[in-house]
């Protein structure tokens, strides 16, 4: 952080600490040790970044509002966590926060680094489709990991991410039951997709060396401004509240609950994040048909997640039926379409 | 490819189809059904690439040498392959082969797609290691796969690398016994490490979206070039044979023999690949000790490969002795270092 970056740090810090009244300059100056002019320097770098500051003659700063901007001096001072986004780069903009964190990975950027963009020119989602990424209203992070475990346990890992992505979803919402977890790792509110979550790892013997948490959570974006060939299938928290979020609220919860989960796991593996995950996977008992990648189209009812992070599918009918078999990856389908406002 | 490397490559094939004679402008326009002032650009456009063509007046064009390059006119005309390597990208010099390849592999690339750099700024090996780069001397060369297993399969795709480079290694030295791999993925000349391997992967559910091996072998840089502080631990094919190998025919051989080990894999898994790599696993039954990555030393007996890849190590003292334990990645040390000319 450059010296003139954390001097307004330090006079936002100040300003946030006095809410509602107005700190002089010259009270700023003698407080922080710096120059009148270098507090007003930092002042107008702020509100050049968007802070609404108020200066009245002889009266003082004020600090009136804040940007809608995931800034680390907006994510930072409340983080309750204590590895994951420690390490915090913010952009405006980039092709795609995973593929930064990656190459953060790849350099020894340290575990929970952290990428966070306001827009991706080229977000990425599962099955090499584009995740729909329109700038300053959802959150679009990745973070490096460096776990000790076998790259084996990269899927359960995955729902651990799915777990705390559908926690801070949830309580964001107020409605537990909004939310569901459709495997392996798309959180649905009210049946429509709000989250994806992607993972890239590099592997060294059979342990993971780094990998890449990449999540996007629809905030704030107007589900009328969605593609049309997903407008059905998928939603935002505002559009479900009716109001917009705190985004970088949200974006604090969300470590906090990842950081958790991804503690969880370490010291237990998926068997510590099961109860959790089982209780938003609501596919249980569901008839479904999964399409895998290369393979035919399964049919049968979802009977829960195998150790691995395999879900276990029941086959329904052909030669198989009854058999329990795991599918590694796919689309799954319900076989009937979950209900508005259930 | 654009049509004046495609004539370019004409002609260049039409001069090897010839080996020791000349061809007329007039023969070579009339097979390609090209002007005669084409033929002529065509060839001066292979000499820009370093291919030896000698032209006497009247006497027609005659192909005295080959550029030491890992062109794709080089690799692909003899290449025996059915999808490794069809995809060919060939660069004068990249930061990592890696970090390309997983860009193509973001961007769709097909399972094969290879890219070839005659040298590396950036070459990364095993824990955060640089590799050693030096241009124009040895193969670096990473492959965008994308098979349908688990990614719990990962590390014995890597074994599975791994034989495929020590068989390639061997047949170039003429000397199998010379040959050994040390787990994870290292293979050895005589004690001494010759090549590198590293996988990088993107994770769905729980299948390999794709996955890209890097593979780096030492083939004619001189050993006394190595830095200092792993010459005595390294060696390279030419140091060992007292000549220089064919890089070109090298990559093809190499190629060939990672599909037919990916193919083995694909159809039963790492069982089709053991045989194979227990020929070359000489730690069986030695003394080692592994530096686990942040955890404490082990030491016992290496006693073989677990179906995950993983190492076994019979623990030889403290209270574990004689347990059996799996090791996932880390740093393995003989005993005994291995002798000069056994």
């Amino acid at each position: 952080m450059s010296g003139a970056t954390s001097g307004a740090n330090a006079v936002l810090a100040a300003l946030r600490a006095s809410p509602g009244s107005a700190l002089s300059g010259e009270l700023l100056s003698d407080q922080l040790g710096v120059s009148r002019a270098q507090v007003w320097k930092h002042v107008e770098s702020l509100r050049k970044r968007g802070y609404g500051i108020e200066g009245e003659p002889g009266g003082g700063y004020r600090l009136q509002s804040v940007p809608d901007r995931l800034y680390p001096e907006e994510i930072l001072p409340e983080l309750e966590t204590h590895w994951l986004g420690r390490h915090y780069e913010h952009l405006e903009t980039t092709d795609s926060t995973n593929r930064l964190a990656f190459e953060l990975g790849r350099s020894g950027a340290p575990h929970g680094a952290t990428v966070v963009a306001e827009g991706q020119s080229a977000g990425r989602g599962r099955l090499g489709r584009s995740f729909y990424s329109p700038p300053y209203t959802n959150l679009y992070v990745s973070i490096v990991l460096r776990p000790s475990c076998s790259i084996a346990d990269a899927p359960t890992l995955i729902l651990g991410a799915a777990v705390a992505v559908a926690d801070t979803v949830a309580a964001f919402l107020g409605d537990r039951e909004a939310v569901s977890i459709k495997w392996p790792n798309d959180v649905l509110v009210r049946g429509r997709k709000t989250s994806g979550i992607l993972m890239e790892s590099s592997t060294e013997g059979a342990r993971i060396a780094f990998a890449v948490l990449g999540i996007g959570v629809n905030l704030n974006v107007d589900r009328e401004q969605f593609p049309d060939d997903f407008r059905a299938l998928a939603t935002s928290l505002a559009s479900e509240l009716g109001r917009p979020v705190d985004r970088a609220a949200f974006a604090r919860a969300l470590f906090h609950a990842l950081e958790r989960e991804l503690d969880a796991h370490a010291a237990g593996g998926f068997d510590s994040i099961r109860p959790r995950f089982e209780g938003y996977f609501q596919m249980a008992d569901s008839r479904i048909a999964v399409d895998e990648l290369a393979d035919q189209r399964i049919k049968g009812r979802a009977r829960g997640i195998a150790a691995n992070g395999a879900l276990e599918i029941e086959v329904e009918s052909g030669a198989r039926s009854g058999e329990i078999v795991q599918v590694l990856a796919g689309d799954v389908t319900l076989a009937k379409p979950p209900r508005d406002g259930r």
